[in-house]
């Protein structure tokens, strides 16, 4: 016992050594995914922080005219990569979401002239934006850089959990200015800011905030900014005042008034001359208060400076992504990290450190015992992003999971979140998803409220007048002339239903399991055993008519057509697969669905991936798909899986500004990527098992948050050497089709013996969950 | 001694006695007012308290296409006696102001058709609205009522200090319906709405919240409102939807959805049947959110029941009434109670139960050690409102001057209020004279924090780009070019100075007090001694040409004429006696100001007096010239004080709806009123001194906070003996013009000997403050 104290002692020093050593940064290329559809941002921000500095190249509004304009699509990250200007630098930003909204609090330096609107793409000298080259671009975990050519100033950024850092480098004999604007934003419309207030409080320091009727249908975002420079005048626009502005008429308030307010706020300040020529500015977040903003200020920006802000923002990224130690050549580590990077941007931080914050209910509530988190867009992140963090960050997720019940009790719905972000729910996409990341972690004894939890997942699939629940607990199935995503619908919810039975299982609650046991097999009533798709059915029963397995929008289906909706059933594969017709009928199935031929014609108006994410009619920009090769590991073809998933990866995520073949979607197309490397995935959350696809590199380490490690080696893997021979873990061979939870926390070695031909291991294929 | 002892000890039962037997609120009469100019409301309050409910009768529009709707100004109380429709009962209204906003929440019951549009005046059957004949109202302190004809509801309501309470009864068989407005207002625009929300929490309680851009810049209203029946069906229509809706589209919002949102919102909600006719309503409010406002509701509204609730209004009122115990003709103590009444609405209570309150920095802050208060219309109130509160309720002036400590230190003007409501300084009218209110309570042993306060009236005094202090302080006067009221402005801020210079002098600081005392004198700069009147002056130092002394807004003055103005030097009126050429050149122009011939037309354009209202060119519906009758005490002719005093309670105070010569202006018009009936007033305030004109009645106990009393005795005082042969005090002849704070809150004995002749009493008239 005592030696074996020892050598464990002696790796922990080892795994120290090396993570403190080892610098995983250099990995991250934050650009991946700025180009096309990854609608991934290039900009500064640490793990899971409130704030996200980055450039917006562009502020297209959401409509014209009651007009929808598909290009304001392009901008969800606030950054297009083929863009030549930037506009300014605001410190709100999804990471890879395929709606948007944010885009707070935009800042942006200049010389000379004041210009208060930000100019055109194509004529940005009519504003204050400016022209970049992207030769001037640095961009890497928290912190960015490039050259803004209009003005030739240096702009650096840098960031901490609730504050965005800039250090602006201006040229030699020219004032220091700044735009700061507030009436920009992501996803904009003539509107969305509902008001908006500055305060001068000093000659360093400037309090305000804005609150908008976005995507978030009443966000609110305080900031306190302080300046290493002393203000010498300022001044503003309102470019749609009130029609009724009282007494405040009898001050000058264009120039050097300290109350700012109105609805389409543009502000500039000059600062004084002293012996510098960098102005440094600190923009503290809160959904607080101007007071909350302040106390984040103070406690993390301040007294620090650019470089050490900076460096700290480095060494915690470092930190955060030691927790994967992994070989592979430059560009296999470069996509690794980089996903892991795009793990730890959504859920972020929603709170003061102070612990207050604002919630759904638009009360301020104190965090008792956890962090709040917010941005979460479930119906992606139930997939695979909250599985992981079970993984390897228990604790945040546990903070993440408690947010979430923050919500549930403060909705007035009693529902969990379906797509929530700053304090307010936005309901999109379908599902109510929470349930399972709730039953994931229950599942995988993250230390909730049981209860609680219970009783929200309850609650939530009760919601009767949320997408047709109603109908779906009479029918059995939402009715195709009620709802255009009905099948969908009805297969996530059968799915989601599930995870409420397995939870009530766990927790002895054997009426409920009984009565969800049922909703579960809901999936069935849809499903036309004459065509062997499922398909949309009208209330009365009948089939709907002139149905097409490749319709996506409306015709039953979203983001996936009957063709990926009809692998759904993550939950009982094996009865999926007898409705298809067994097991060579189901093959047959899968490997049409990855080769069979669609003209580029029919993917033209498909918005959110792009050509390359696309492998026959496999779509693995759209989470729907996400789990489908694994599903050959249910069937007698296994290494079908593994090659599948190695071609995935292979090509549809690399290393090169457009290398993400559809949006990130807050994390989840980035822990697909970490689970597939590591060689297994959780195929249906809400079960403590991973199914095997196959290992991708030779060698990770994961560091697990109760101080183990797992170490996932693969010697001999290669494109070529894809295909499992035979799986170990701590020297016992497996001969399943899954490894546990418990099998991956307690830690050891899990050895794959790769092969360069197909089906050399069987496996054991009739486990249910 | 001992005898003595016992005496007072026989006294005091004897006040607590009658005060617990008498019913004060029997004289009051809140219509007195709500009919003209008064603003006054009809509606149900308690002394001081956050929620003023009461029936709004129309809802002018500020402006209409840009254009400016005169008749907005009729409804700054939202009620007009002469109206013979109710559009509903909201719970929020200044007392008297001659500016207006609020009418938060609106509820108006109905039945039959479901009408979101309130309809018109001539048409009311297009919409919610009912007829309603002044015969069915009852308004008495913290009650109200009426009958609804157009629906045969008979509508109670009484309010604590933070709820409104209603009471609906409903004809037999009919549902109960009511409407929740939250787009109605006072001085209502399009816009003026930034944001409303709504959620029904369950079947019996809806909680919510608008922020308002009004004459408040950013009004915060929560609310929190409990049902005595159950909600059977509810719903909204939003009149101005966003561009922008989201993802909430998927829902049915119309009906039955608990979480309304928009800014243009109107709500309906029909209620279950049960076994009584009775709906009962309970509306807390708060500006902090709607946990504030469900805390407050619980608190004072719950588990009590209307006629309860009514009884405690009632039953506070007459408490706070009894401060002061007199004798008179039924009418004179409708008068006087109801003047009393009305010095006991603003300001207003404007925390929640637990000390929260929304700051002028709209940061919530906690109040330790006082009570939060709004509604500072301290233009007029720093004349008579704040000194009266100085002698009858040192608590609560405590608070208030705390209240205004706290602005102060959360403005970023570092400004005390000027015009200030709902945490939000709206800057109306001029001066800084809460200064004046400061110097009055250190003048007068208001224990707060002096060094803070004077802090507050240095930095409030040099706010350089406040109006034209940057010009007053270089040249000693505002000039014309820069200002259409320099003149008015120079003479208030020469007086507001002066009760700085006194209050430095009471704290020792000799410097400040020396530069302040050149700073008083500043009303010499402004004297034209060839004309003998104030009177605008360039920066240059010539006169204005084309000056006329009876004109007013924009020529130098603002509410008052130069005639007026040329007597708005109170601390220093000797000074002023010598500009204006002695004391019978002075007695001239007071006589002449009195009896002045103008023609009607002169005053058609005045907005907020009426004609009962001014005698001569005396104007006592606007407030500088409340102190002028006074200004005889300093001639050798003060028996005209005495006369004109009584003729102006008599003329201008009359127990009828259109009672009032002006508005009352949050109390100001009824705090000169109760000093006039005491027979003395503080002319100066921020001095010590309170000028004798004549005691109105017989008899007054004034029952002090140091649980002293003062008893004002004028046996003989009639209309015709209404002068003044001798005052004594505890049996001391007092030979001055005036009686200092000491003298009566040391209490005892203030009698005065009265006659039908002039002139019998002299007094010392040199003492300066």
């Amino acid at each position: 016992m005592l030696k074996q104290s020892i050598t464990i002692c002696f790796l922990c020093l080892t795994i120290t050594q090396s993570s403190a050593q080892k610098d995983y940064t250099k990995y991250v290329n934050p650009m991946i995914g700025t180009k096309s559809m990854g609608h991934t941002f290039p900009g500064a921000c640490v793990p899971f922080g409130h704030v996200q500095l980055s450039p917006d190249t562009d502020n297209i509004p959401h409509n014209i005219d009651g007009k929808y304009q598909k290009d304001v699509y392009n901008y969800c990250a606030g950054y297009q990569y083929d863009d030549n200007t930037i506009i300014g630098f605001s410190h709100t930003h999804f990471n890879g979401t395929g709606h948007s909204d944010l885009g707070d609090i935009l800042i942006m330096p200049y010389t000379g002239e004041t210009k208060l609107i930000p100019g055109t793409k194509e004529n940005p000298e009519l504003g204050y934006r400016s022209t970049f080259n992207h030769n001037t671009e640095k961009s890497e975990p928290g912190y960015y850089e490039v050259k803004l050519e209009s003005y030739d100033i240096l702009a650096q950024l840098t960031a901490t959990q609730r504050a965005g850092v800039h250090k602006y480098t201006f040229p030699e004999n020219e004032r220091a200015k700044i735009i700061l604007e507030l009436k920009h934003g992501i996803y904009n419309y003539d509107g969305k800011v509902l008001w908006a207030n500055v305060r001068v409080e000093n000659d360093t320091l400037i309090t305000g905030y804005r609150i908008t009727n976005g995507w978030s249908r009443e966000n609110y975002t305080y900031f306190a900014i302080s300046f290493s420079k002393k203000i010498e005048n300022y001044g503003y626009k309102d470019f749609a005042p009130s029609k009724y502005q009282g007494f405040w008429r009898k001050f000058n308030m264009n120039e050097n008034f300290p109350e700012i307010g109105g609805k389409q706020v543009v502000c500039w300040f000059e600062f004084c001359d002293d012996d510098t020529d960098n102005l440094e500015i600190k923009v503290a977040l809160s959904a607080v208060s101007t007071d909350g903003a302040l106390k984040n200020l103070q406690a993390e920006a301040s007294p620090f400076v650019f470089d050490e802000i900076k460096e700290k923002a480095h060494n915690t990224w470092n930190k955060a992504l030691s927790v994967i130690d992994a070989k592979g050549t430059d560009d296999q580590l470069s996509m690794l990290y980089t996903s892991l990077y795009h793990t730890m941007i959504n859920p972020s931080i929603y709170m003061d450190v102070d612990g207050n914050y604002r919630g759904i209910d638009h009360n301020i509530h104190k965090a008792e015992g956890f962090t709040n988190y917010t941005i979460f867009s479930v119906w992606d992140t139930f997939r695979a992003l909250h599985p992981l963090l079970n993984i390897i960050d228990t604790d945040r997720s546990k903070d993440i999971l408690n947010s979430m019940l923050a919500h549930y009790s403060q909705s007035v719905h009693k529902a969990l979140p379906v797509w929530s972000h700053m304090g307010n729910e936005n309901w999109c996409m379908i599902g109510y998803h929470s349930v399972s990341v709730m039953a994931d972690a229950i599942a995988k004894n993250i230390p909730i409220d049981n209860n609680l939890a219970f009783e929200a997942m309850i609650n939530s699939s009760n919601l009767l007048y949320y997408d047709n629940i109603a109908d779906y607990k009479q029918l059995g199935y939402v009715p195709i002339e009620k709802n255009g995503s009905a099948v969908s619908i009805t297969l996530e919810y059968a799915y989601d239903d599930w995870t409420i039975y397995n939870t009530a299982l766990k927790l002895g609650k054997t009426d409920v399991a009984e009565e969800y046991k049922k909703r579960a097999l809901n999936y069935k009533n849809l499903f036309d055993s004459e065509i062997k798709f499922f398909r949309p059915k009208y209330s009365d029963g009948r089939w709907k008519k002139d149905f097409d397995v490749l319709e996506t929008h409306g015709q039953g289906f979203i983001e996936g057509n009957s063709w990926n909706y009809s692998f759904f059933v993550p939950h009982d594969v094996e009865g999926l697969i007898e409705l298809m017709g067994g097991d060579k009928a189901f093959i047959n199935r899968l490997d049409s669905l990855f080769t069979m031929f669609l003209p580029d014609e029919f993917f033209e108006n498909t918005e959110d991936v792009t050509r390359e994410g696309i492998m026959g009619n496999y779509v693995q920009g759209n989470e729907p798909s996400h789990h489908i090769p694994y599903l050959y590991a249910w069937t007698s073809e296994p290494w079908k899986a593994q090659f599948r998933i190695r071609e995935i990866m292979n090509e549809m995520y690399k290393n090169k500004i457009d290398g993400l073949c559809g949006n990130d979607d807050c994390g989840q197309m980035s822990a697909w990527y970490i689970f597939s490397a590591m060689g297994f995935y959780p195929v249906c959350p809400g079960s403590d098992q991973y199914v095997f696809g196959a290992p991708y590199l030779p060698y990770m380490e994961i560091n697990l948050p109760n101080s183990k490690k797992l170490v996932i080696k693969a010697d001999k893997v290669s494109d070529k050497s894809r295909y499992i021979k035979s799986i170990k873990l701590n020297g016992k061979l497996i001969d399943r089709k899954y490894i546990t939870h418990a099998e991956i926390m307690n830690g050891g070695i899990l050895e794959f013996e790769m092969d360069n031909t197909e089906a050399r291991r069987t496996q054991r294929g009739t486990e249910k969950y």
